[in-house]
């Protein structure tokens, strides 16, 4: 029996992902392959909630990241970086390599980025021209109200730049409505692939940035991708099979509508969330996502390991948050039946762990 | 049928791979992973030919030779940068964008380096510390003297850089017994896997100069790869259904032996141009690789496209070299039966092409 997979990320793969996967590999040069390349640049904007373009990279998440920070900063500029939890850290160790002054809104973990702080913060630093969000926080479970942030962004003439690595295909982002100028993200949580793309919407706005960005770049460089995309192509191999499992991926999730995807996860995240109140159990977010809960739990790292060995992988609390609480994924491929055998483990575990401790 | 694929990157997958990379995924943060990437970490080195580690990122090659430079050169610094062909002209466009000086040594295309012209311009740039230079490249077919440009790198105190991306698994790279010390690959050629991961052996007197670099880098910076390798982790989540097939890989090839690896691909290569001479046609490098064979053909676009109808996909020129040459590649999974279809494919396609034209 293969284990109920209900990670953050990596998020379970679809057969028909895995079937794709395993396919003879084809040139990239070709025109199959420039037709699924120019399939996969209407579907992502769909995706993503945007008119604008997504670049995809070869890459992690993080690849991602410093490619918004490179192309978008230069050396000695600031940025406004919104904190609460390890990912969003990531943006300010990004900002620190690269020579950018990062500007940091302090969040608690479990708690959302405050909006009036943001604003009170914009006001005080008005060279900063760029803002680095979140809007899903893997390690918290935190969703941050993208829509407030992207008002104030644009009120004060900011361009907004949100990680939606765990959140997209999950969360609602809308991208363009709300005014966020880039969206990051990763083919390995909501949209069902293995880890290895990396990718990246960017509004008109935004390119200005990069036009003028002295930050050094190559491989991230996103003028690249724009001229190469010109021509249905990426500037530098593409991870071939996971572009034609996106292409398939894409096509399941637009079919079923992006607004539809979200309200499908978000009662998959109300049973989770009710399943953990039913366990005496509390959810540690204060603005909890629909991708995962992050769940307190005495002996987090215990529990994890007994839901283990009755199958189901979840995730232990990260950095500071260690043996504090567990997390649980409810996002792209992950079912009701999936997030209810977790919760059976869950109270299993956790009567195991408590019995254990006593005796 | 599917077609035979006989492109030098990405070439075909063996069976045993397609099926790894069909997998349920597994989490990368488990035992069960972390026993892999110690084996491929044991792995590695002996396909490189050496005993320095070797450190893997997702992205493709030209992602491990940006993160080559970043990690060994400051801005401001002078690089020598030996040219040849399209791959070896992607050293100095990273150096350009890096602030690198590069220093370059011409190379007519077909041809390969000149020791004695590299020997010559080391003396007259003492301060270039970085020598970045091509195994095998892909656009004219010439594998490089390594053994003698590492020969000159030692005996003048320099670092040098070699990159295999095209040769590695194929042509022989005796990377520690010829002084050799960054060797950058990736995974779509030699190594049998689709592309998405990149590769770097750095050893110790290269290591000096990644501490020293001032170089912006973070996603790149093989200082975090080095310290997640002490806990047989990735600093960022790695593209795991390639990883857990080049742990196959790697097992498969060490079993041969990366000396009969190369023995074998260079009968296969004889075979190619033992066959181009048949058809009365030339060998386009002046020092072949055993990898890939570029032969020049009269309206190569057409030949690609008539050997295509027939079910064999080569690759075309690049660059200057469009519409003169054609490239078989004979490494990594390809067969003696897949080239001998593709001379077959060729002969066949050239009388067609030739009795068009006269037609």
């Amino acid at each position: 029996m293969s284990e109920i997979l209900l990670t953050p990320g990596p998020t379970p793969l679809p057969d028909y992902v895995r079937e794709a996967l395993a396919r003879p590999i084809i040139h990239h040069r070709t025109d199959a392959y420039r037709a699924i390349f120019r399939r996969v640049a209407v579907g992502l904007p769909r995706l993503f909630h945007t008119a604008a373009p997504v670049f995809t990279l070869t890459g992690s998440g993080t690849a991602a990241m410093e490619a918004a920070v490179v192309n978008l900063l230069s050396p000695g500029e600031e940025a406004i970086v919104l904190l609460g939890g390890k990912f969003a850290e990531r943006w300010q160790h990004l900002c620190e390599a690269y020579h950018i002054r990062a500007v940091t809104v302090p969040v608690a973990y479990g708690e959302a980025v405050d909006p009036a702080q943001v604003e009170e913060t914009l006001t005080r630093y008005p060279a900063a021209k760029v803002i680095l969000a979140t809007l899903t926080e893997t390690s918290t479970g935190v969703v941050h109200d993208l829509e407030a942030l992207g008002r104030i962004a644009r009120a004060q003439d900011r361009i907004l730049v949100a990680d939606a690595i765990s959140g997209l295909g999950a969360d609602a982002c809308r991208t363009d409505a709300w005014g966020v100028d880039v969206v990051v993200a990763a083919s390995q949580k909501g949209l069902m692939l293995p880890p290895g793309l990396g990718f990246l919407s960017v509004n008109e706005r935004a390119w200005k940035c990069v036009e003028r960005s002295r930050s050094p770049r190559y491989y991230n460089d996103l003028r690249l991708y724009r001229e190469a995309a010109a021509g249905d192509d990426a500037p530098f191999t593409s991870a071939i099979p996971l572009v034609i499992a996106l292409d398939l991926v894409l096509a399941k999730l637009n079919e079923e509508g992006i607004e539809q995807v979200w309200q499908r996860t978000a009662t998959l995240a109300a049973s989770v969330r009710a399943g953990a109140a039913r366990l005496g159990l509390s959810v540690f977010a204060r603005r909890p996502s629909n991708a995962l809960t992050a769940i307190a739990v005495p002996e987090a790292k215990r529990v994890v390991e007994a839901m283990h060995a009755q199958g189901v992988r979840v995730a232990a609390g990260q950095g500071e948050m260690a043996g504090k609480i567990l997390r649980i994924a409810h996002m792209g491929h992950i079912t009701d039946s999936d997030v209810q055998a977790g919760l059976k483990a869950l109270g299993q575990a956790l009567a195991q762990v408590t019995t254990g401790a006593q005796a």
